[in-house]
């Protein structure tokens, strides 16, 4: 079934080892919505600026995203420019341009409103809020936050956090939002805040999703999948936007909605992410077809199968 | 079967946000030998000084450990002063006292050449290679090292690696040994340094055996076991030792070597390096049963078991 995605659209200038790239297509809904194109349909609200040409939008068009929720204002896109050195797994930010993200109030279309799954990329926690209010047959919301959010607008954050479903973050924000260190403490205090499951992603380690007691069936465990650089790793941006991609693009795509569509939607998150950091930018996430993911998802299952 | 480790014994001054502690007992094969006494025989080869008293030594008898190989030599021990600071997973060392360990040359007992298992904690590696050279009637050699031996004994640790089964480093130095930032790809070049097998750990995140074309039987992927924190992390000292002790003494315990063998003691020393940060030094270690083991077993192996 259709997922509606909210978040950014930017233009990206990325170093790594690797090579430079400069002004290149990026933004969390961008990568998220591309990597959920491979499991269902997808409908994105997003605003660009007068620089988003066709060109950029045949991109989503390709991957028959659904754009008529990006909207056009006046002025110039959301620019990010960053550098990766020596570690791979954190960003230096060398400048962040908001351009017409900074007044994005989400508009979200009329053909939009039947959405059965909501995905809240990374904006304002009551914007957040706003837009899961206004959508009244979501069966699930997965939801992404950051540092700044959770440090500049608990309150607002904690507020959006009883109306969403699942909370995807990675540790340092699992950490930082419970204020405890302890990984498992963490995920429990996070999770009495409102959210019925908890996914903490560890980079390139994979993910651990945490459920609150009775949700989406028995338990008292959690679930970890793996992720593994199969190929050379280029570029590390938006991979975590991939995995949410992945994650909730399988999710939307099933049946029914129970823990073992959960944990292999997990898998299907680590494996988007795998593929997202092969080339810059946006790229491999492209060029992919649904018998290379299922050969990664297959890798993946047998690195932690055991007899 | 019986179990050989070479290793330090050391008395550790640490600090960590729970609190401080002041010259335990702790070193490499100390951790080693505790972890691995939970599932085999064990036998220690170390030196420790003056000050090493009877006391110290019922730690290891209490658990049955083989003590006849633990030198004494005129002089103190080995003492390691370090601390745990914001980051649990990184140790900044305040000072290091090598004493007897400096001249350190092990001395493997009449009554230990039977050794079907051995370890080669983290010592110099041409001291390693002798180790291994006069054990005649090993199965399998685990072996430790790190960046110092890494960098400044690059031309020894390579003669060392010829010798041994199954070498055991965190990501760091797998990178670092193999000149390459990609994952798989380091582990396949340092394959064919000569071991066997290569089990890269992630710390708090679990670890990855890489196999040998057709060593252990037939198969193309590496496998990844978890760890989660269960209880409070005190401590992280000695977690890497534990860990290779389960993984270690779980092999040695075992009728034959596969694996499937090898996966499931992946999953032990996951299991092991996460009772051992429970408490400070080695206190969780001298305190466990089996059927503690097999409980945090099962909890690990849900967490990545997919239906």
């Amino acid at each position: 079934m259709s997922i509606l995605a909210v978040g950014s659209v930017a233009f990206d200038s990325i170093a790594t080892p690797s090579g430079r790239v400069k002004d290149i297509l990026g933004g969390s809904g961008t990568y998220f919505a591309l990597s959920a194109s491979y499991f269902t349909d997808v409908r994105l609200v997003a605003v660009v600026g007068e620089d988003f040409t066709a060109e950029h939008e045949s991109v989503f068009k390709k991957r028959k995203i659904d754009t008529r929720g990006i909207e056009r204002a006046k002025g110039k896109t959301f620019r990010w420019g960053g550098q990766y050195l020596e570690n791979l797994n954190e960003a230096k930010t060398d400048f962040t341009e908001l351009n017409v993200f900074q007044e994005f109030r989400p508009i979200i279309p009329a053909e939009y409103m039947d959405s059965k799954f909501l995905f809240l990329g990374n904006v304002q926690p009551t914007k957040q809020a706003e837009v899961r209010r206004k959508m009244n047959h979501v069966q699930l919301t997965g939801c992404d936050t950051m540092n700044f959010w959770i440090q500049g607008a608990r309150a607002e954050l904690l507020e959006t956090l009883k109306l969403i479903d699942v909370l995807l973050i990675n540790d340092g924000e699992a950490k930082m939002l419970a204020g405890e260190r302890n990984l498992p403490r963490a995920a429990q205090k996070v999770l009495a805040m409102g959210p019925q499951a908890l996914v903490i992603k560890h980079g390139e380690y994979g993910a651990t999703i945490f459920f609150r007691e009775g949700a989406f069936g028995i338990g008292r465990h959690p679930f970890r999948a793996p992720t593994l650089p199969i190929d050379e790793v280029k570029d590390p941006t938006g991979a975590g936007d991939s995995f949410a991609g992945g994650f909730m693009g399988y999710i939307a795509s099933q049946e029914t909605l129970n823990r073992e569509v959960l944990k292999r939607a997990l898998f299907y998150g680590g494996v988007m992410g795998s593929f997202a950091v092969e080339r810059f930018g946006t790229e491999r996430l492209q060029n992919l077809d649904r018998e290379e993911i299922e050969s990664r998802f297959e890798i993946f299952r047998e690195l932690t199968h055991l007899e």
